[in-house]
């Protein structure tokens, strides 16, 4: 194998890989890159065997500037090889594989000569041959990942909970995401081919997985979705994106969500957020982790304590409360988490009980779809 | 104690006297920050017990719009405090020490109630009521920070050896730190005060106070020095930076610095550092980190490897190469380190043999003080 190609344009799609390459893996080829080249062009690989990432490289186009001089393919040490890329001088980079898996890496004065690892070593990706492709809009799914992978459990006593919960039927993608305190919802309108109409699919991807994703995926209108048993294939231009799927049963949380309130309080999510980031510098530096609301007819107040350091207070400027006097307490790290979503939106925070969950909806939603964007928190009983 | 002020520019002031105080000192009271208010304006004191910095804050001008609503002082915990300050979201902010040493900091409707420790508690600095002022120019005695605590031990087991030893007379300020390794001097002229002139002063001031000095000094034209027995003020306006000094004997260094040489390489020092850096990529790959410099009549040739990984060599692109053929072999974090002293000028390196030290000076010093900026290496023998 031996190609040239732009040195800039290279160093871009190896640290693209790279996101799926680990060093701490205890199979030692996959702490490597793969590249094949063919007349076509280049295909790298990378894998830590939770998500595998492709990309290829076309011949010839005036951006890579690649030049296929010799066919063949390679496995060179990643972590070593991107440094080694990123750190020569040249516009250009030439790799010619020599005799026994010697790979000299050259570019103006420099010449590298790394041992690397013969390509039959390196592990099949699993094949997804599906004629069912559900196309995506970009970048609604990756504001769907950022809204829900939130909600995610990051413990692995209940791996399920790891993941997130999406479901493709009606014409609709179901994201739901939770870790029993709290929960994200979020369902975004798409159109499933005719052939599919009838169809539907119920996957749980990792929220690691869809978080590299989100930040790999560069701005385009589709993405394609193909799903096997146990794998997911996200495929945009010239970027494969594997994933493994959690295997299990998903809890309902349909009946987790409140369809009824008593309290209701409306104002600016970043203002909310603010005052909740102030109140929770104390919270977190007592054993509770907890900030109080009080909303009364005329007053809604956030408060936030630790013993050793002191109190703090706030009346929060709000458009509208209504509905019963209420007080309640929770983790305000939740409620930033979740706040961050709605960007500087109005938002709608619904109570129905003081040990009951209570949701954020942005106020305006402009969709027809019920239940669109939520976003839930457990309280915590103070008492 | 109760004062106003803007709060932008109190954060500013607070970061600044946040970098003496560390959260894990032995002495509680100095995890607080110390503030006392006089009609005159707002003192702020912090100390790890080796730095102490103070920063005054004039009542009434208008960049800060200090208030002295009522004189005093209190101590508060610093970085709760300091985080406070920062989110808060008005242009003003109030600090107002109640009853019990109970600080009220209140910004638009947010209100903290903190318990604080009586200022009464706070140590005192050390009194450098010294006649002996020694004015340096700002820019350039940073300059000399830079260029030498590259070259200061981070060991401990010769403290001595992690300051930087300071030597000022006739009219003159030599800086020089070695960990024994490698060695970096620098030689600047001052202008000393009539009355002075026949003095000498000699301090080992630690290395790490002198990073933070020259993190915290605004560029402005002069900062004065004064000396007690075991401690150095640097005092800029506003500003006073306490430092305590190294006791012992620093080693004869004027002996290690060879005073001819048989070979010598001049280019650029960004070439030279960039060269250095690739082929350190192996050496610290490898478990001995050395690379080899060959020097020829016609070549010169840098090289590493590692067993594992392989090998580089690269032709260096050199303006001259005199004197007898040789190879060395050193320690590349060395030479990098001190070639980022030089930015993009041009540096002569002089060698006499493969197991002697070498040096990195300018090639035009501009000065007429001998030995004015010398970086030097002790090479590794490598059979």
């Amino acid at each position: 194998m031996k190609f040239t190609i732009n040195r800039p344009a290279f160093i871009k799609y190896l640290s693209d890989v790279q996101r799926a390459i680990s060093s701490r893996t205890t199979i030692p080829v996959l702490t490597g890159i793969k590249m094949v080249a063919d007349k076509t062009g280049l295909m790298l690989s990378g894998s830590d065997s939770d998500i595998s990432i492709e990309i290829f490289i076309p011949a010839n186009d005036d951006i890579n500037d690649l030049e296929i001089l010799e066919e063949g393919g390679i496995v060179l040490p990643a972590r070593i090889f991107n440094d080694i890329v990123r750190k020569m001088s040249d516009e250009k980079i030439t790799i010619d594989v020599g005799e026994n898996f010697q790979t000299n890496i050259t570019s103006a004065n420099a010449s590298f000569k790394i041992n690397s690892i013969n390509v039959d070593n390196y592990p099949n990706f699993p094949m997804i041959d599906s004629n069912e492709v559900i196309t995506l809009p970009t970048n609604l799914f990756k504001q769907v990942i950022q809204h829900t992978v939130i909600a995610t459990s990051t413990q692995e006593s209940r791996p399920i909970l790891t993941g997130v919960n999406i479901t493709i039927e009606n014409n609709t993608l179901k994201a739901v995401a939770t870790d029993s305190h709290r929960l994200s919802q979020r369902i975004i309108p798409i159109t499933t081919p005719d052939n599919l109409r009838e169809n539907s699919y119920k996957v749980i991807i990792p929220g690691k997985s869809l978080v590299e994703l989100s930040r790999i995926v560069e701005d385009q209108d589709t993405i394609d979705m193909m799903v096997t048993e146990n794998q997911v294939l996200f495929k945009a231009e010239n970027l494969y994106f594997y994933s493994r799927l959690l295997e299990g049963y998903y809890p309902d949380t349909n009946r987790l969500i409140p369809t009824s309130s008593s309290t209701t309080l409306v104002m600016n999510a970043a203002d909310l957020l603010q005052a909740t980031d102030r109140a929770s510098l104390l919270s977190h530096e007592g054993k509770n982790n907890v900030v109080k609301l009080s909303i009364s007819a005329d007053k809604v107040e956030l408060s936030g304590n630790s013993p050793e350091i002191g109190t703090v207070e706030e009346e929060l400027q709000y458009q509208e409360a209504t509905g019963d006097p209420l007080v309640i307490s929770f983790n305000p790290d939740y409620l930033k988490d979740a706040l961050r979503t709605f960007g500087h939106q109005d938002v709608s925070v619904s109570f129905t009980a003081p040990i009951r969950p209570f949701t954020v909806v942005p106020l305006d939603d402009n969709t027809e779809i019920e239940q669109a964007f939520i976003q839930l928190i457990t309280p915590v009983r103070t008492y």
